[in-house]
């Protein structure tokens, strides 16, 4: 991957020329922290490789750092911005939405900010939603609560009318809250409007509760998922401890990638298999699961398996692929597959296994952050208060090396970050677990 | 029912003569209160129904009242204990076997116990399970966990096989923690007992994270039960608001009677239709569940439905009964089948919904007990102690107007408490959801 | 104490004539389940005492069933109800004030209820509070929030004023959410009506985080009390492991009855010494509490205390006695105290100890309910809006022997509930803690 | 600060010529992911900085990054280690004990691992403290458990005899979990090693719960901190929110950094006041907290303070200094002085005010971790002993943007990291809270 050579530089609407409301603050601490655009944050940090790269003569790979710029794009007095939130639930969108509304109200003094109502449909007048004026009143508790108050949906919807939406309600600062399928939608949202020629910028805050968005080091909502998820593990744990040769089988999120699944491993350390989109691996034979199953249960009598619910999607053939209305492939149920085939083998095998079944998704999408995710939440939603209000677009913003950073839309957009399976979180977890290989054929 | 005629006397292995270690104890609060036999709670406590039946002459219906009795039919220097438990998980098994260790070993000085694993199993030699020695050090934490450190496993052994093994290890006061088979079961085994002349006491401590064992008002994990359902239903809910025409459906417990359905709908007052085994209810027609929810959807644009497990069991017409090894009935999925009725119903309809379905059963039975059943845990083993030491056999431990009782086996085995359909609680639940009838033809 | 003779009459407004509005709901479940006046729940269900009671001719004392009546006083279409908060947090105000604005508006019907704010303060022209007006929007979230979103306040005003604000307001149904303070004024408000011959009821629901009204067997917020306080034992016991001769010493809520200290000591077990104010203690001398912590630490090398608030106040002399707003005797402060005494003993004994003083009153009292408490004040809110649209006044709803009860406001008011020293609760603890008497004479 | 010519490298005992046993895993992930000592991880990561420095010839500051190593110093078969843990008590020590248990004992092989009890007394023989042997099935489940179950204690002991012990004890590998002081010991134990020509490593792993350890980005159990200060905060929120003028003032751990009151402030956003000892503030004056506190109760009826314990010592004048064993300064309590000054001050203005002060922080300290915290305890724990069985020693573990590393003990020991007023944190505060300068004179 040539990183070094893409162009992580941001799109403006035009040269910020207002003096941000910040700079009027009578404290010499606010008025004097602003950041500038080029103060950049280096992706890469290892000493060695930066010296030779700078000394070859070549560009380090940086994004601009997040924060308040000393001069605004939008008059704050004229602006009305907007809000909505797309896909499936997740921990936090309440905390940004509360976030954003508050920056902007108590430190930019836009008093004009509506909620779009049930995602992209919002914006179809044939839908018939109605948006919702949202002012610090309105979100002060939103975050105590799970879910959305905008409401969601999934699926594309028109850009052209989209467009028509935001030039009908004169918004100029929409700020869309989803996953890789709002950011291909707003990277297409964003194109339309400069070739309309419009002033209206869009500023996207990426969720995915799977962790997976590409140049996005911490979504919100995973720590949270994280947590809980290690509540079900310890469910399974119990269970498993329960009863003679129990076995305790716990899906977990994670359609192209097992973050949730390997970080929560690491929490408790009381499971025996993790199993992630990326690390493949055999059923049958003598490095299967099956059989390191059985031999897990003979040595002590109980065993837990993690599953990310995108893993072992080829023990489905070609079976024609299906998608849902936001156009992810509807994924087969490994776990039910598992099960399945776990209880045949040991059926088979003569051997009573006591097998339980856990799949807590749902609770976990609908939960309220946790303390950590409520705090980063907040820095996202004021990062992206910031940016937008600069006149920055066709970008998200993101940690990176625990900074927080703009990335421009189309490099994240359409591509997915998955666990490095030489990485320290893969590596802590087989050191954990100590889970051998489990695939009967050398690929490395 | 007549009630009144019922027998609820305890049989009692012979005459208590030994005086109690608590008599010794230099404390006067504790060396004068202990309880005698003829201190008994009445089940009915409505004033003119008692007046009445005493002024005509009849028996009240009434139990013997739990506590340490003065003198003790054991020998506490020479008695070996023994602790069994049995069937699903529960929320509250570690206290309890943590309050008899510790009530034996410190109150009676009876230092001589043992765990049986894996519940009924651990009898029968042929499947080779230990015993584990139970000590205070052992039992100090335990409580802390949720399951049971000594294993279950369902299904029936043979009488004579536990009996001879109870002989074998010479245990004198055996206390089985199970569910309606475990106290079948031991029904079975104290009169082996008998039979065979043996002075063995068996005393039962009733687990039914169901409530819904006859004549016990309050099982323990039932609260633990109601209070993480509630945070299953906070989800379903959030999932429902989150939505255009948002569902949440939720498969609670609830085998036999709906009283975790019908209490977490108490607790939250988000749910619109609670469906249990004792409310028949019709899916189809003008009062049928699909176009009530529709009515609901199109006011209010979300609904929340919880179900127990056994509701609706009619639904699956005269399949053959299939039996899990416990010997009940496995019952057919009634919360996949509402998914899917639901979901073509309102395919056919033109309508979208988002449903999302959440099933958290093995979540709940694994969790440690909450404040409320670890102090009620207490105090059932406690009493469970006091019995057993006194010689009484062939009892359960109960609570009864708030009052711990003990209840003769028989009287409970093979019966069930249901969810009385006029009484405060479900009339409670329909005041709280407003939920209206869901049949077509009245048959009241 | 007399209580055969006790009068636990409800006084009436007048003849409830008008039909219930439940009598006109299509389901025959709701409409045939109205309580009569005459079902009463005795007090006193020990089954000999009873019996011979009732042969020897005397009159049970029971309590009036709650419940809803098949006849109302009030026109619901011209009812105004308000609500008011007094005295301290605790966790559940916001539960009843929810299910009795849901009660009144769903099932009577009643759409015109008001919120006073700030306690007696809001009646109180001077004070300039405004009243909330009370929808099924307005709180259909607030049971998840602690406090109470009316506000409170302590202290007495003036009761004419109180009465000339009802009468200015147009209130007919008053519900009075407060301790023992507020039960006295609101028995004197009643009066006050009374004598001016008004047709306003005043129904009080018991509040007190300390659980200790006479004749209220359980108090709403109690159960969330009690486990938060488990919490701060388990904090205090981890301090106590952590040290050489570690002393974690826990000063919870209990001014003159030790219901919380006890009961959280049985949920935990953890703790060593229980002081309560029911139960005299001294601190010098062999039996007293600084040689029995030194023979405990000496033995254990840990140790921790749990000390009601209102225990051991002899120590303090006799000072003059302080007392706040709502006319409650300014405690000294008995935690500092023992933390003093301890080092001081120890210091003197050339004994290194670590002592580690907690004291989470303010957390407790601001919590949400637990589930637990969530149902129960469901409950007591239905209870106490079935009791005022009926016509009743000067009562009180509480629970007794499981049953929801009707108490006349001044067999109440001025008296306590105390932990009685030779029942099942403090007998448990004794057998829990193993805690010595410690009183140098026997004073029994 | 010249951090540019700051000595980063870290001392070794000898060259590791043995192969590390995760050589020999059969997983050819595990046997090629060793960490060399050239990779390095910058500090600063600001491009233009970084860039600069280099083409300017300078060196970067950076540190060696944690890992496991091909060749490791101490043969596994004969190696015996050492864990004590120091000072006060933070969420997370268990956490660490058991993942270098564990992965001394699986990863490493090494079997003979020794727990210190009660910090560093236990190395002095008058204490007569036992060793604890440490096993994986002792510490399976103490995560789950607050404080430290090798117990801890304050205070210098004397290095001579520290080494002694070890030498004695034939320990060849120590790890240190210890605030500032325990660093300071360790650096002098070191140093006495060395002095004696003795070939064990000392590896500290840094445990502050205020966060303030120089060079350390994030410490251990802070995040539990944070975590639960956010509930205190509610807590004083509610209260505030209950009562006429309600106050609610909260405490929060701090000594000589305010991150978790700045940390946890932006995680609720309902505080008003936040008081670190970083930050000047004046009580009088009409910049002061006194009049800046009315007007904000007279514009909105309530006030959340939250103080850090180390704030505003400035108060308590010139009184003698007085220090714990473990030589930290008393502070003086910044808590109960503004609780008394807002009192007077309010009394005089003849305003009526409702304060509640919460102290919680023994209940903080005493807390399991976090599942956040878990997982980072979790790798530091495997870092110290990758680094330790490496033959490192003098060092710490540490992050540092968000990558793990080595950061020698001196460079941290004796200095504090501290919150920076222009950084985003304390800016972000500043947004939150709206607080405004509390200074009568500008001192910028």
């Amino acid at each position: 991957m040539k990183e070094d050579i893409l162009d992580t530089s941001i799109p403006v609407l035009g040269k910020p020329k207002v003096p941000s409301p910040i700079a009027s603050i009578n404290d010499p601490l606010r008025s004097r922290s602003f950041v500038s655009d080029n103060e950049r944050i280096l992706l890469n940090i290892l000493e060695h490789e930066v010296v030779e790269g700078i000394e070859a003569g070549k560009k380090c790979l940086s994004f601009e750092r997040a924060g308040p710029r000393k001069r605004i794009y939008f008059d704050p007095s004229k602006l009305r911005c907007a809000i909505v939130t797309c896909g499936g639930l997740c921990p936090g969108i309440n905390d940004i939405i509360r976030a954003i509304v508050l920056e902007l109200y108590h430190v930019y003094k836009v008093k004009n900010i509506v909620g779009i109502r049930y995602g992209l449909q919002g914006f179809i007048p044939k839908y018939g939603h109605d948006v919702i004026e949202l002012t610090p009143d309105i979100v002060s508790h939103i975050h105590e609560m799970g879910g959305t108050i905008l409401g969601s949906s999934r699926g594309p919807q028109d850009i052209g009318e989209i467009v028509d939406a935001l030039e009908r309600m004169n918004v100029g600062l929409l700020f869309a809250i989803g996953g890789d399928g709002t950011l291909k939608a707003a990277t297409r949202i964003v194109d339309e409007i400069l070739e309309r020629g419009l002033k209206i910028s869009v500023i996207g805050i990426p969720k995915t509760i799977d962790n997976d968005i590409y140049m996005v080091e911490r979504s919100f909502g995973f720590s949270t998922a994280v947590e809980v998820a290690t509540h079900a593990i310890r469910s399974a744990h119990i269970e498993a401890l329960g009863f003679p040769n129990g076995i305790g089988l716990l899906k977990l999120m994670g359609r192209n990638s097992g973050f949730i699944a390997a970080t929560a491993t690491l929490a408790l350390r009381d499971v025996n298999f993790v199993l992630i989109p990326e690390s493949d691996f055999d059923l049958e034979g003598p490095n299967g699961l099956l059989e390191a199953l059985k031999r897990r249960l003979l040595e002590r009598k109980h065993a837990v398996i993690v599953v990310a619910e995108g893993a072992g999607q080829k023990f489905f053939g070609n079976n024609k692929e299906e998608r849902d209305a936001s156009g992810n492939i509807r994924l087969k149920d490994i776990g039910q597959f598992l099960k399945d085939a776990i209880l045949e083998y040991f059926n088979q095998e003569g051997m009573e296994v006591n097998l339980k079944y856990i799949d807590p998704s749902y609770m976990i999408r609908s939960l309220p952050a946790n303390t950590s995710d409520n705090i980063f939440c907040g820095f996202l939603g004021q990062s992206a208060v910031h940016a937008g209000m600069a006149g920055k677009t066709k970008m998200l913003v993101s940690s990176l090396n625990n900074h927080l950073v703009h990335v421009p839309m189309h490099l994240s957009a359409g591509r997915q970050k998955r666990v490095d399976l030489k990485g320290k979180l893969w590596l802590s977890v087989l050191e954990t677990t100590g889970q051998p290989s489990l695939k009967n054929e050398r690929d490395d």
